[in-house]
């Protein structure tokens, strides 16, 4: 797993009285089959409300290749992607759903999702 | 920033007892990144329900054009043009979602909400 | 406006002691904009419950093609097929929505509701 | 109105213990217009959940196609099956939804629930 | 029916914490109907959070496939699909939902769902 | 098979000196499986140029209406509609393909061709 | 019929060496069936290539609704719409297909064909 | 590969005078992979125009089960089910479609054909 | 009309010995109505098999970029950019193909074509 | 460019007597852009007719895989494919469709085609 959460950057939220919501649908992510060292490719959709930051679009798009050539498990690299984003955004509510593409025609998605104790 | 607020017109809502509820699609929004240079484009989707006021569409469509070549990013102007429906058209309630264009394989979408305090 | 509140009839509701739903989609309506005497196109759904009555179809048809010639807003066309509607049919509870065809690159749709004080 | 309940066959529900779900579509339901002897066709869609008995499809079939020669109207014919279906497989929830052809240029759907009152 | 529950194998869920939702789509089962011998097709799909295990991939699907040539009717595959997955998986929630073709003209999608007591 | 060619009726084209094509797409057609006695389901497009005459739509329903209760093959029905047409509107060229529902998870379409020996 | 050809205009083609193809496809077409009085809609699709003169899209626009209230069939305003354009614009080519909404369940489409004689 | 040309069965093709297109949609065709055990699952596509037989729907069905757990290459099982029909059905033209479903994110589609001597 | 032909850059085809063809899509065109000043918005399409050159992306996006404040007639804009694209990259063939969003409802797309004489 | 021709397989047509069409299509390629270094995303269509030899479905997706990190043009990777699976398979005909994700806003798409000199 890549110690890639440093790629992240923020810019602050002009807008912090408002709760509104962000949507940021990523659908070229690929990384790496840990077991049969594949490539495996899903769509990731990020969804959250931002605090005091917005995550920067370029500094995500760079974070999301870093995975390229890792190898690591469906629900694996998705929770970890809600954590290194949360850590870094610190938003009042993120969700992330990760849908794989089919292997031996099975098809899977794994979605989580973080609400602050605010 | 463009200061085209006062481009918004209204005319009487002529059912003031009922609660309904307006939505409005314009797909042909465009602005500039203020980072590149670079031409962004949008589907800018308004609901609402009519207090005293509905917007003028033909002044909608002027308002929305003069953001044409202007260095914006999508965050600020979507909460913008929310802001400057609400003290234009002071609706019950309104909703605005801007989805952009992708950009670098990435796509986003902001959405912002306005309830009165009645 | 036209007077065609009386074109519209009904027949006796065979089921008045369950509550269920009509839905009638009419991808037909065209009127007239007051203001650039160009027509106008809209698909007009309605939901309802009945009570007593239900809408004779045909008489809804004819009742819609009164509109065809006439200079008519959108918001002031939605409410008022609602009023005439209710007016004749006594629905338990009905909903109106017209998705009116895009007009400068724009598409407005109005959607309004009516609920017995039963 | 064929007296056509007695078509429908059931089946003893295997998992009474458990509260699930049973979706039926049938798509060629053909019956006639009472007033102008011309074919309605319809799309059939029931929901249930069942207690002890689950309809048999084959048999369903043959219920549907009893109405194939039949004059009657829209909201009577959903109303009939949705008693027939209930009174023979006695479901802890039933709902029926009959979306008809367009007629006319309009298109009507029916829909109609029964709960039981465990 | 196969006495195929000891197929299914799982591996540690690593985020014991969070809870999360994993969906999966596997669009190729197969079997046969016990009365007329004749194949059934179907689409079904997994959606469950996990507690301490999560199902895995290659696994579930060697275990759908041992459906292959066995006579079950639409209702019980679907619920002995659930019981199985429960015992081995043991979730917070499942859902499952299994999608038949069209048969005669008809189709039917039967769902069944697990809450523990938890 | 009906005797049901006399219910064709046909106008005059007017525009005789120009080839020019009719398309008709009839999606409500039924008939009966002379084997099971079993509704078949099918859209018949038809396909021309008229030469001297045009078919009348009206009267183009109610043929394909009369093979409602009628046993007929699909090649047989296919064609016999074909000869019909062609006795009765005597077309420059003509085309039909009568695509029928799904049975037993099988789709079958047939179409045929006429043009005339000028 | 209306005399409506005379509310067509044209513009000089700028690019006469060049065979190029200009496709407009107008949607909101509507004429009165003679026989019924009820309105029929179409979708009119023109594609030609110019030779001296294109056609100017407004005048088109208002020389389409001239129809709005004219009973004519189906077959005689493709045709006639057809020679109005080839009259006014002079073509190198030039089609015209006009799909009509469904009556009675059935949807026809006319299409026809101009090629001057260069 | 099973010996299953004779599970094949056709009935007199009534209109030899004619050349008419049949065409056969077979979505539920699956074998199994020679190599791998794994079943692979196709949509079978037959075109075909009839000289004196046309085959028998029912049995193209049995037939196309014959190879539910037989194992086959793609190219090899498209070929097989080709010569099987030619040799039965002894048709004008026929042409035979094979598109498998995804294995390694990775999609194949056969296709051959054959036209008789005369 | 802009002077931006020069923005225009070419790199060097590597396969000349191979007539080969190269399609780009850019939804993102838009320039201004001459006669209202409004914005007009289109798809680009570009197909052209490469001679010794090809056209470098980034350079046809700036140079379509240039088209933004400019008052240009569809035809105009169409065929203006084939010349400049076949000035600049000389290719064997090359079509192109401008779909405008619809005015008025009514939809246009041009299309013009270049062969080079070899 | 990676050294990555060795890793094709074949295996023998076992029907080189027919003229039969192959097509396979590859969803999930990926290279990287050798001016920005960013990853490049394509979908990349084959269609072959076999001589002597078939590809192997798994090697092609080896081979694929092998331009993972790849620095390399879209014109450039989609040619050196087809010249690799044209020197290894010797079909008899050969065409390779390359449809790359968008990219600021534009697509392209490259395709060549292979003919034997037979």
């Amino acid at each position: 797993m890549p110690d890639s959460r440093d790629l992240l950057e923020t810019f602050e939220n002009q807008f912090p009285d408002r709760d509104y919501k962000i949507e940021i649908v990523a659908p070229e992510f690929t990384s790496v089959c840990p077991k049969t060292g594949q490539p495996d490719f899903a769509t990731i959709t990020f969804s959250y409300t931002p605090d005091k930051f917005c995550v920067e679009l370029k500094s995500l798009k760079m974070y999301l290749q870093s995975y390229r050539n890792e190898g690591i498990f469906y629900e694996h690299v998705t929770n970890t992607i809600l954590d290194d984003l949360v850590a870094t955004v610190r938003p009042r509510w993120m969700k992330i759903e990760a849908a794989f593409n089919a292997r031996g025609g099975i098809t899977e998605t794994v979605s989580a999702q973080f609400a602050s104790a605010m």
